[in-house]
C-alpha cells in the first residue's frame, strides 16, 4: 500500500484545504504527549488566549472542537437547539442550506430565508422576517464558501438581538482572512475551521460561545443529544482547575493549531487581512487581464474565495484537471446550482502569496489558450 | 506563546494515546492535498482495504470517521438508534456507561446490564436478559479500558443475533492488539480509535458497518439526527465513482492512519498480537517481582491495558507525577469508582516494547522505595 508516496507539494487554491504553513507541519510531527499532561494543558490554555484574539472575543469558552468545520456547525446547533425551537436560517449558498439541514435533523422548526446565490443576505428583508415569529435562533454564514459572498454579519447581529433570539455565525472561511470580531458583531456562538485562512490542515473547529448561549445551554430541558459535542462537558476539560477527562483530544492536530495561531498573530491580524485583500485585488486584475470575469458584485466579494465565471463552451473540469496535472495547482468547482458554472479560487492563509496568484493566472492563460 | 517548546518525547504507557510510530509522524507532516484530489482518493481506498484486514471483515463500508474514538461511539448509536428503540448495554466499566449515556441522549429506551467492574460480562446472564424484550440493539465494549478486562465478544454475538437484535462492539482499545475479527464475532457495527494499538495520534475513529445495520440505517423513519456523522452520506464520499463531497476530510490525520495501518500489516497481525501478549506477560512478571498486584483475574486480562492495584498508603497521583517528571513515562489513573485504587499501564502498539516494559518496572521500583 503505497499511495502515500504520490503525495507532493500542491498549491491549494480551492475552497480549502489551503496551503499549510511550514511551522504547522513541524508542529504536527512533534511527539505525542498525553491529553492530561500538564504541558498539554498549557498548550490548550495558550490556544484559548490566541483564539480569543483572532476571533475578537472575551468569551471564556473559546476552544477547538474535535472535528472539522462541519463538526463546528453540528456543535453550534446541537448545543443550542431544543426540539421545536423556531430557527431562522439566512441562506445564500450551500453552507446556509447545510445549516437548515443540520437544524431540521435536530427537530427544530426551521425556516429558511433565501437570497439569490451570489448576492448577500439583505438586512432589510431580514428585519421584516424577524418580526414574524419569536425566533429562538437566527443563523448565518459569514463568508459563503460556495459563492464567494460576504454577508453583513454586524448589521444582522443587532436585528437578531432586538428580537431576543440567539445569533449563530459560521466563520469557517472568514476567520483569519477578514475580521470576524465575535463580540462586536454580537455573535452568541461562532465557529470556524482550521483548513482555510489559518493555514492548518482540516480536523478542528474553533468555536466560541458567549453568556447568553451558555445560559440557554445550561437551562436546556433535555440533555444535548450528542455526547461527543456537548460543550457543557467539553468546557470542563478545557477550563477550570480539574480538567475533567471527556474524550481524548486530537493531540497532534492541536499542536498544529497552536502553531497556526502563532503564525497568524506574529504576522498581525491587520497585516493578514491586508495581505488577503491585496492578493485578491491582484488576482482579480490578473483574471480580468486574461478575459475572465467574476460574477459577484465587487463590494460583496470575499478576498479569500473568488468565484470565477467559466467561459461559454469551456469544460471546467478539464481545466481543473490540467491545472492539477501540469501545474500542481488545485482550484475548486462550483457546488449545487453553481456546478459547471463557476470555478472557486481560494486565497486563504499561506496560499495568499504573490507567486501563487501570478502562477494561477498564467497557468489559466496557457491552458485556456489551447 | 511557546508552550509547544515544552513538548518532548514521552513514553506513553497510559490508556492512550500510546507511543506513535516514527513513520506515522512522517506521514502527518506530508504536504496537505485536496480531499477530492485523485491521489487522496487512492489513499482512502487503500485505507479501506487495510482496515478491512485489521478489523477482520469483508464489509464494504469500513472507513475512519472524522473524530476521536468517542466520535466512533457517537456515530454507532446515532446512525442505528431511532427514538424509542430498545437498547441493551452490557456494562462493566466507564466506556460501557458512556454507551448508556450516548444512547439515552438519542432517545433510546436503554437498559444497562451491569457486571462487577474488573470482571467480564457473563454470557449466561446476558442470555437470560436478552429474552426479556425484543431488543433492537445490544452493545458491548470489547476491551474495557477503564478496568483492563476483555469481554467475550464472540459468544455474545451469537446470543444477540438469535434474538434478532443488532450488535454494536466497541473495539477502541482492542484493535491491533488482540484479534477483533468483526465478521467472526458477528458485529453489525464496530468502531475503534487511532490512538491505542494502531500507534497513531488520536483524531480518527475507524468504523465498519455490515449489511444488517446498513439496512436499518437505510430504512430509518427519520433522518440521522447528526449531519456530521451520518454514515449514509459519508459512504458516498468514501465509496463509488462519484465521491460526493460531504465534509472536508482531515487530510493529514488520514495520512497518519494510512502509515499506521501499513506498519501494523507489515509486522503482521499474528506477530503484533503475540508481541502485545509477550510484553504483557513481561510486565506482569516485573510488577509482581516488585510486589505489585493486578486486580483482574489472569484469564480475563487485556494485554494492552493493565490495571495495577495501588498499594495501601501510597499517593497514586504523586507516583504518576514522579514517573512523568523524572522518567518521562506517563501511566494512567483509575476512572470513576476505581479512581485512586488502580493505575492503568498501557502496552499499546508502538509502546509495547521490551525497553519500555523494563523501564516502567524499574522506575516504579525506584519511586516506590522512597
Amino acid at each position: 500500500m503505497n499511495a502515500l508516496q504520490s503525495v507532493s507539494k500542491t498549491i491549494l487554491m480551492g475552497p480549502g484545504p489551503s496551503c499549510v504553513h511550514p511551522r504547522v507541519y513541524e508542529a504536527l510531527a512533534l511527539p505525542t504527549i498525553g491529553h492530561l499532561d500538564p504541558r498539554f494543558i498549557n498548550i490548550m490554555d495558550e490556544i484559548k488566549v490566541m483564539l480569543r484574539q483572532i476571533m475578537g472575543t472575551k468569551n471564556e469558552i473559546t476552544l477547538p472542537m474535535s472535528g472539522t468545520g462541519s463538526a463546528g456547525m453540528e456543535a453550534a446547533f446541537v448545543n443550542l437547539v431544543e426540539r421545536g425551537d423556531k430557527v431562522l436560517v439566512l441562506v445564500n449558498g450551500v453552507f446556509g442550506k447545510r445549516m437548515v439541514e443540520v437544524a431540521r435533523r435536530l427537530g427544530a422548526d426551521v425556516e429558511e430565508l433565501e437570497f439569490t446565490w451570489g448576492t448577500p443576505v439583505d438586512p432589510d428583508v431580514v428585519a421584516k422576517k424577524i418580526k414574524e415569529k419569536n425566533w429562538q435562533i437566527v443563523a448565518v454564514v459569514h463568508a459563503e464558501t460556495s459563492t464567494g459572498v460576504r454577508n453583513p454579519v454586524e448589521q444582522l447581529g443587532k436585528l437578531v438581538h432586538e428580537a431576543g433570539a440567539l445569533y449563530i455565525v459560521d466563520a469557517v472561511t472568514s476567520l483569519g482572512g477578514i475580521p470576524v470580531e465575535v463580540d462586536a458583531i454580537e455573535a452568541d456562538l461562532c465557529y470556524s475551521g482550521t483548513q482555510k485562512c489559518l493555514s492548518c490542515p482540516p480536523g478542528l473547529a474553533p468555536l466560541t460561545i458567549g453568556e447568553r448561549a451558555i445560559s440557554k445551554l445550561k437551562n436546556r430541558a433535555t440533555k444535548v443529544p450528542n455526547w461527543y459535542l456537548d460543550i457543557s462537558m467539553i468546557m470542563d476539560y478545557w477550563q477550570g482547575a480539574k480538567r475533567a477527562y471527556h474524550h481524548t483530544a486530537p493531540i497532534n492536530m492541536i499542536y498544529g493549531l497552536h502553531a497556526a495561531l502563532s503564525v497568524v498573530l506574529e504576522e498581525g491580524l491587520p497585516q493578514a487581512y491586508a495581505r488577503h485583500q491585496e492578493m485578491h485585488e491582484r488576482l482579480v486584475q490578473g483574471l480580468e487581464s486574461i478575459g475572465l470575469t467574476l460574477p459577484v458584485d465587487p463590494q460583496f466579494r470575499l478576498p479569500m474565495l473568488n468565484a470565477v465565471t467559466v467561459p461559454d463552451g469551456v469544460d471546467e473540469a478539464a481545466i481543473r484537471r490540467a491545472l492539477l496535472d501540469t501545474y500542481n495547482i488545485e482550484i475548486g468547482a462550483g457546488l449545487g446550482p453553481l456546478a459547471g458554472k463557476i470555478w472557486r479560487i481560494g486565497l486563504m492563509g499561506y496560499t495568499a502569496q504573490k507567486e501563487n496568484v501570478d502562477l494561477v493566472v498564467s497557468a489559466l492563460k496557457n491552458i485556456l489558450k489551447h
